[in-house]
């Protein structure tokens, strides 16, 4: 007989989460409770969504709860989402569940955080991570039917994220940056075969060129590095674009800081060609 | 059958607890040994009593033990206090654990921490957490009774903090700030109800007015803002006053930091008025 | 019946550590995972094997795997060790496990981590925490034997790191940094032993001198302090040489940071006399 399992992800830095726990092992006292990451940037549903899609395919079998809220205490809804290899996705319904989602077989069914007798019995304004999804989580994970925690939701109507797409173009991948990763990685839009699909086949050492127009502020940046396997293959200090262990294109600074370096922040367009 | 619980708390930081953890599993290798924060403000006694009483009362019943401790190897004695719900609270007696003591329906319960052959076998003079707290905590779980720790105390006479008290005058709160949240929320002595009291009866969207005086080497700062219900009901970046999930005066930033942006910190005290 | 124990420190930051968490419950799903650090400063070696002799004397026998990795990727063995104590470690042969093992009894037997069906079946060339050391770590406590991971290495060509040595010269203990602890703490080649075989028999409030000469690009600092047992013992902010709770020679400052007052970094030459 194996244990209930919860994963838990926030942005809500080291205290509130442990309190959050307080509560589901008080539902679920044999409950065991994966802590993914309570540093997401604060309020970035686009990092915290980014963060699911990385941990959740190697999580057991469970229910998942995350909570990055900017609207807390408003209208938004809170979400159960049933997936195709089984787990449940429990948070707000703002687009931070959906890419993980996809990625564990896509949602079947979706029913709105609305019984309150799988709530804490005061639902404050600010503190849903307490009052609503962690109790709703832990009853979930003890076996009660997601049908029992509200009505039902149709899964196209759940809120997404936009999802930057990169344009193989002749020569030159267009894109943007995606993601920037605890320790200054970059991540682009776009596979490394899309890559491929636009400048031609890459070995280790092929010298590539990162273009970063002008933006928002941010003074233009060209980059020439090489394509390479991992960091440690450069010198140190050196940068090297890579296939990062996620599949995803990556520009990394061997024992540095990409993104410091180069001024570059989540959203900034690049067009990637041979050097 | 459930596990024994003890929870834990301290100003350590990432590597000193993971040692007191080993230890406690030693003791209680069943134990559920629920993190609640390790990074507590060095040696704020004000702000790990204030963590406590955040967590405690979400937890289930338990051994809880905590350590901010700026006189370890000093003449202060160690504690073990029962209280009113049936925990154990382990730790300094230095007030940190009296506040969420009370919380819990007060201490009924207290003794010194004296016996050595529940401690490590070698006592250093400075990592008490690990030699004395961390072993008594996972020997009071595992059901030793807590006359075994040390000889009785009045718990009359254990260490408090002072305790700030809002004054409601004729169209004004005097109040000070009791808490800094990680995130810049700052928290006032007093309650709502207080400051009703004060000001009159308060809906979503009354202006109201903070003066905080120059204080400490700190410029006088007066903040206009409206009481709301949550962040999410204010502009981006603007501020509001609130009933915070504890039920607590408090000043935030929707998506910003309160504290950072008006420079105020931990005892500034401050005049709330009708605006 | 008593649960495996997997400890698990890392350079990796919040969420990666999490991934590796996944994937070892997914193999071991009863574990008990102890977190010792995962902040580790990133790359360093040294600090990660100093965490790793600090934590591991204390943790239940099991199976401890660490990865601090600057070679991920490249030619460097990942090593599963049998120590005398019974204990597992498993990690890149880079220094990292050594000192730790040492201080368990010693290596008994050590294997190279080649077997991949003890591997995740895709390994990627930058996040072996995930793909080999976090699974062949579960597989371990869970009972495979050592043999299975690969073939037999010869303890005795594992990778070491340099072991700095104080020297007792006559009046002065000629020493260095090996260690800068989270808040400041600064520790020393050589024990308190060493000290007073240079320097006479120390006992509380006897001054000391300690001289940091021009080094690396820092200016020559020249400390006086006094050795005490305590940082509580020393008013708050002044300095202190003491054994510190792992019975090395620490200088601290009481609720201050060492370190960072003096400008102190690992490496740093020191001279410490009588005042």
């Amino acid at each position: 007989m194996t244990r209930p399992v919860i994963t838990f992800a926030t942005d809500f830095g080291p205290a509130a989460p442990a309190v959050c726990r307080g509560v589901m092992y008080q539902i679920a006292p044999e409950a065991l409770i994966i802590d993914i990451n309570h540093q997401i940037p604060r309020f970035s549903i686009r990092d915290g969504a980014a963060t699911l899609v990385f941990a959740l395919p190697h999580m057991p079998r469970g229910v998942h709860v995350a909570v990055v809220d900017p609207g807390v205490g408003t209208e938004r809804l809170g979400v159960a989402l049933e997936v195709a290899r089984g787990d449940v996705l429990v948070g707000p319904d703002n687009g931070l569940l959906m890419p993980a989602a996809d990625r564990l077989g896509g949602v079947v069914r979706a029913h709105a955080l609305e019984n309150p007798s799988l709530m804490l019995p005061v639902v404050t304004s600010s503190f849903h991570g307490r009052d609503i999804f962690a109790p709703m989580a832990a009853h979930l994970a003890m076996g009660t039917p997601i049908a029992s925690v509200g009505r039902a939701l149709e899964p196209g109507a759940l809120v997404r994220l936009a999802n930057p797409q990169a344009a193989v173009r002749d020569g030159v991948l267009e894109s943007e940056i995606v993601h920037v990763m605890i320790y200054g990685n970059v991540t682009f839009a776009g596979s490394p075969a899309d890559l491929e699909a636009a400048i031609g086949t890459l070995a280790p050492g092929h010298p590539v060129v990162l273009e970063f127009p002008a933006h928002d502020g941010a003074a233009a940046v060209i980059e020439s590095t090489v394509w390479e396997r991992t960091f440690g293959r450069v010198p140190l200090g050196a940068s090297l674009l890579m296939e990062d262990s996620e599949g995803q294109l990556s520009l990394a600074v061997n024992q540095g800081n990409a993104a410091e370096r180069l001024h570059l922040a989540l959203g900034r367009p690049v067009r990637i060609r041979r050097g």
